[in-house]
């Protein structure tokens, strides 16, 4: 009893240490995401290369915290919702690091932008604008995953195509652009990659959100709409 | 004695069950991605319209071969390179699930092009081709998990390299077009999402290549050069 009793304090000691090892991943992707921004409307070139060159950690901190799930399932054999939170878990890190390699491409982008003209960057609101809904997702996603908390997930989705609808405004705006001065093509075509960047960063938060539900519901919300995930929710 | 033969045969029995799914689905992303590309050369509006409709599909497929991953992990409590297999799988079926997103995409930049310009849409040959790449490395990861075969890992790696570059020179193409014609900026920007798209498909298709050495190898293989592949594969 003392002996099976041990055995299920480590385990838990175990799910916790890879819950909080996620969450220190998230909050570095964030930071990532903040810090490539902050670089891109003040043209802060040593910041640029910082977040470029801190994207291996976010891949380091993936390969890490999956090794780790593989001991556990190896080892601890978990069953039901344990082994439904070590499956989100590894899920979940695919996203992030995904969303790091978005960070990089942003801060690239930045580079090639300051590069080529540093006279008539433009003031990049609208970008900053669906940047901070972006991390807002993400930082929902994060704390909807620490506290096991479903209601998040409908509102990410829900978020998610108000940044669908940035997204395009975006990419009209700069239509207009590139057509009354093809001299800014080049550049508005890298606006058009961060906003992309910033679009799909919205998409792996919603897909991290619908992993939560799953996680805690057991049942698998992603390919459907808002409407039924709060159905779902509710039941 | 012959009951412990008797799981071991239905485990076995349950492994190549998810790994002909994996290869179904593989299968049919294939068959997606060649209809939006030879839909968008054509501009076959119904073909367009199935290759959309068609994607709820894939997603179905990935949500039930992860399904059944979970019942194999949780009743057969694999270790070692069935463990392996099993976290292969899951991870492969996230990235053949958004090759589907990526053909659902290309049919609708397709359904984008044709509705607005019917007579002078490009001839495409540059999209052809490198989606022939893609397809090309898409074929062969799925090959090499169907094999077990390593050494087509560092192959597909460097084959994305050359995806790529393909995509720099449309990007560069499409810049010209844009300069000198301002009413092509739209369509240029479809056919710049389309090509987008592909070289995304060969992303995915390097990530599964990277699975497949880290099933056989016990490896983790992300995030690292061709050149560290061909070394991990020979030792």
């Amino acid at each position: 009893m003392i002996n099976k009793e041990h055995i299920s304090k480590r385990f838990d000691a175990d799910l916790e240490e890879v819950r909080t090892r996620v969450l220190q991943m998230g909050g570095f992707v964030e930071e990532q995401i903040e810090r490539a921004i902050e670089a891109l409307v003040d043209g802060n070139e040593s910041i640029i290369d910082q977040v470029v060159a801190n994207d291996h950690r976010v891949n380091a901190m993936e390969v890490s915290i999956d090794e780790i799930c593989n001991q556990i399932i190896a080892r601890r054999q978990p069953t039901a919702s344990d082994l439904r939170m070590i499956m989100t878990v590894i899920k979940t890190i695919t996203d992030l690091e995904r969303i790091g390699d978005e960070a990089a491409k942003i801060a690239r982008m930045a580079r090639l932008i300051y590069s080529t003209d540093k006279l008539h960057t433009p003031r990049f609101s609208e970008i900053k604008h669906v940047a901070k809904i972006a991390l807002d997702m993400l930082h929902q996603a994060l704390d909807a995953f620490a506290r096991l908390d479903l209601n998040a997930a409908a509102h990410i989705v829900r978020q998610d195509e108000l940044v669908d609808e940035e997204f395009r405004a975006i990419l009209r705006q700069l239509i207009t652009f590139m057509m009354e001065d093809p001299r800014k093509i080049s550049t508005s075509l890298e606006i058009l990659f961060i906003a992309k960047a910033i679009e799909r960063i919205g998409d792996h938060a919603k897909n991290m959100s619908e992993y939560v539900v799953y996680m805690v519901k057991g049942k698998d919300v992603r390919h459907v709409t808002a409407d039924e995930i709060e159905r779902e929710i509710k039941s």
